[in-house]
C-alpha cells in the first residue's frame, strides 16, 4: 500500500485523492504528516513515521514531531490524529534512541530528555482523538506513544510485540511512562511488566487491555480511519473536556515535575554502571543481527 | 407481576403479603418506597420507582428519594435497600430530567444540580446494603444511580442498555460520576466509555463489570432479594466500616467541593451552545417516536 | 516431601543437596528460614512456615519473621524470597493469631498491631523479588502476606480458598490490607471482596487476579522456583528502583500513620462488642472441629 521511500509515498497518494494535502513544514526526511480533510469539519491527520531502520525517538525525530502536533493542535480543521509507521520490515517504533543516552554530555541528555518529556505531554494531553494504528512492534518509548492514544490498533502478527521493557536494558521508566501504562491496564499489570520489562504478543497484549484490537496486519489503518469516524461523531467540545478530566492528574504530575524529573534522569543514565548496561545492550543487539 | 398504576401496585402487594408496611410519608405520585421486613433485625426496604415515563430524575423526584433514603438510614430496622422500577414497558431510570436543565434560570440549575448531588452523597455513602435490580434501561444519571449501589443485578435482555453517555448529549459527566464509574470498571474502560459516551448491552456491561450479574427478566428481584439475604449475614458494623473506607475518599472529594461543583454545571448548562445541544437532543427524541 | 517435624526437615534437605545452608540464628521452634543458593549472585532463600497447626501469624512468629527478612534484605547474596509452608494437611497461613486480639490489654495489643505493620512494611517493601508459594488456604493475614509478594503460585486444589475474610470475623482490614488488595485486584472487586469477607476458591482467585498461576499441588515450589529463576535475570538496580516506584506511595501511606493506625487498632479491637465477635468465632471454629 505504502511505497519505499518518502517521493513515492507522497505520489501513491496524490494519486488516490486530490482532496489530501500536506503540512510541507513537517515533511522532513525523519518522517512525513500527511493531512487528510474533505472538509474542515471532519479533518484527520494521518501520521507516518518514516525513520529508519526503526522509528527510533531521536532528538530531532521529538522536535519535528512536537511542532508537527501543535500546528495540528491548533488547527481548527484538524480533529483526529492517527499515528503509524511506513517502514518495512514493519517497526511502529523502537522507542527512544538509544545513542541520545550513550555518550552524550549531561546537557544534551537533558535537552532529550526534555524533549521526551514534551512529546508526551502534547500527545497525552492532546485535544484532538488520537488513535494508533500499531503496524509493526512497539516497544519502549514506541509503547508509550501508543498508550497517548484514545484507542489502539494492533496488527495480528505473532511476530510483533509491545511493552514498556525498560528494565530488560538495566534502565527505568520513569513515573509518567508508568501512571501512563497504570491507567491503561491497572496496577497489578503493570507492576509485573514493568519490573519485568514484559513484552506482549498482540493477543497478550489484548487479553491485558495495553491494546483495544486486533486486525489483520494489512487492515490496520483502513480499520483506524473507520474508528475515527466513530469518534468524530461525538459531541466535540463535551469530549475534550472529559478527555481532559481523565488525564489532567497524570499530565499535572509531571508538569509540576518536569525539572526534576530532567535531573533525576541525567543523574541516572550518567551513572558508569548504566553506561555500562546500554553499551552491554547495544553489544548484544549487534550480536543479534550478526 | 406489577400492575400498571400506582394504587393497584399498593393492591398487589397488599394481597400477597401481609407483613409488609409502607411508609406512606413517602408514597407519593413520583414513587413508592415499599419496606418489606418481618423483624426489625433483618429489614429490606424495596423502592419502587414509578415516574412515568421513563423515571426521569427531575428536582422533585431527586428530593423525594433524598428524604425518603434518610428516613431509612435512621431507622435501625433497615439494614439493606433495593432500588427497582415498575414501570411498563421497562426502563429503569432514563436519568437526569433534561427539562430541569433546558430555559431554566441559573438559580433553578444550581437548585437541581445540588439536589443531584445530594442523591448520589447519600445513595453512595449510605450504610445500608443497597442493590440496583435494573429491570430496564439505565442510561446517564440512572447509570449512577445503578453505580451507587453496593451490588449491581440486570436483566438479560438485550434490548437494554446501561452507562454515562453524557458526551451524545453534548454534556458532561462530573467528576464524581467519572469518580464513582472508576471506582467500578477502571480508569481505561472509563476513558472510553466516558469520552464516546457508550451505552452497553447487558452481556458487554457484564464483561467490562459495569454489571455484576445477569439473571432473566422476570427473575430480577426475586435474585436480588436473594443476595441480600447473603449480605445481610455480614457482621453489620464491619461491613459498614469497610464500606466507609473504600468509599469516603470519593464522597470527600465532592463534599469538599459541592459549591464549585454546582457552579461549574451552572456556568456550563446555561451557556447556548450547550443549551442549542440539548435543544437538538430533544427534537431527536421527538423524531424517534414519531 | 518435606517431614512432619523441624529436626526431620533439616535432615532431608541436607541429604537432598549439599549446597543449602542454613541461617541457624532464624531457625526456631516456629519457623525455618533455609537460604538455598550455589552462588552468591543467584542467592535465592526459601521460607518454610512451620508453626502447627495452621501457621498463626502470633506477636513471636512476627517477630522472628521480620528479624529473618531483615537479614536477607542485608545480604548481598541474597536477591529472591520464596515463602512457603510445610504444614500438612496444607495451611499456607491462617493469618492473625486471634489470641493476639482476645481478653488482651491495650498494651499488648498496640505491641502485635505494631508488628504487623512491621511484617507488611518489610515484605511489601522488599528489594528482593519475593514469590508466595501457596501450597494451603491462606485467609486474612495470610492472604496479605501472599499479596506482599511479587508473584503469586497457587496449588489448584478446589480445598483450599484464599481472601482477607476480616468482615466475617466482625473485624476490619485495615486501609492498608485494602489498598494492597486494590493495588493487586483493582477497586471493585476489593469492594465485593472485603465488603463481604469473600474467600476465592483458587480458580476463582486466578479469575480476579489475586493470585497468577496455579499448579498441581505437588509443583508449587518447583515453579517458584523457576520462576524465581526468570525473575532474576532482570537487571538488578532497574528491576528494584521500579518496584520501589509501583509501591512507595503506599507503604509511605502507613510508614506516616503507623501510631494512629495503632491506636485505631487498639481502641477497636478492645471494644467489648468486637471481642464478643471473637469469642463467637472461636466457639464457631471449636464447634466445627467437634
Amino acid at each position: 500500500m505504502f511505497c519505499g521511500n518518502t517521493l513515492s509515498v507522497l505520489l501513491c497518494v496524490l494519486i488516490k485523492s486530490r482532496n489530501l494535502f500536506y503540512l510541507s513544514s513537517v515533511r522532513t526526511t525523519t518522517f512525513i504528516l500527511k493531512m487528510s480533510n474533505s472538509s474542515p469539519s471532519t479533518g484527520v491527520a494521518v501520521m507516518h513515521m518514516q525513520s529508519p531502520p526503526v522509528n527510533s525517538l531521536s532528538l530531532d525525530f521529538l522536535t519535528e514531531l512536537c511542532i508537527g502536533v501543535e500546528k495540528l493542535e491548533m488547527d481548527k480543521g484538524c480533529r483526529g490524529l492517527i499515528i503509524t509507521s511506513v517502514l518495512s520490515p514493519k517497526v511502529f517504533s523502537a522507542g527512544l534512541d538509544i545513542l541520545e543516552m550513550y555518550g552524550k554530555s549531561p546537557e544534551r541528555c537533558g535537552e532529550f530528555w526534555k524533549a521526551v518529556q514534551e512529546m508526551w505531554l502534547k500527545l497525552y494531553g492532546s485535544n484532538m482523538t488520537t488513535i494508533a494504528a500499531i503496524n509493526g512492534s512497539s516497544p519502549a518509548g514506541g509503547c508509550l506513544m501508543s498508550l497517548t492514544c484514545d484507542y489502539r490498533i494492533m496488527a495480528d502478527n505473532p511476530r510483533y510485540s509491545i511493552g514498556l521493557n525498560e528494565t530488560q536494558l538495566g534502565i527505568v521508566a520513569p513515573f509518567w511512562f508508568k501512571d501512563t501504562m497504570v491507567n491503561t491496564v491497572g496496577h497489578r499489570n503493570t507492576e509485573l511488566a514493568l519490573q519485568l520489562g514484559l513484552l506482549y504478543k498482540p493477543a497478550e497484549a489484548l487479553k491485558i487491555g495495553l491494546v483495544d484490537q486486533l486486525v489483520p496486519e494489512d487492515q490496520v489503518l483502513a480499520v483506524a480511519t473507520q474508528t475515527m469516524t466513530k469518534w468524530l461523531t461525538i459531541p466535540e467540545h463535551a469530549r475534550q473536556i472529559t478527555k481532559s478530566m481523565m488525564r489532567k492528574p497524570t499530565l499535572d504530575k509531571l508538569r509540576s515535575n518536569r525539572e526534576a524529573d530532567i535531573q533525576n534522569f541525567v543523574s541516572f543514565i550518567t551513572k558508569d554502571s548504566i553506561q555500562k548496561s546500554l553499551r552491554m545492550y547495544m553489544e548484544m543487539l549487534k550480536q543479534k543481527k550478526a
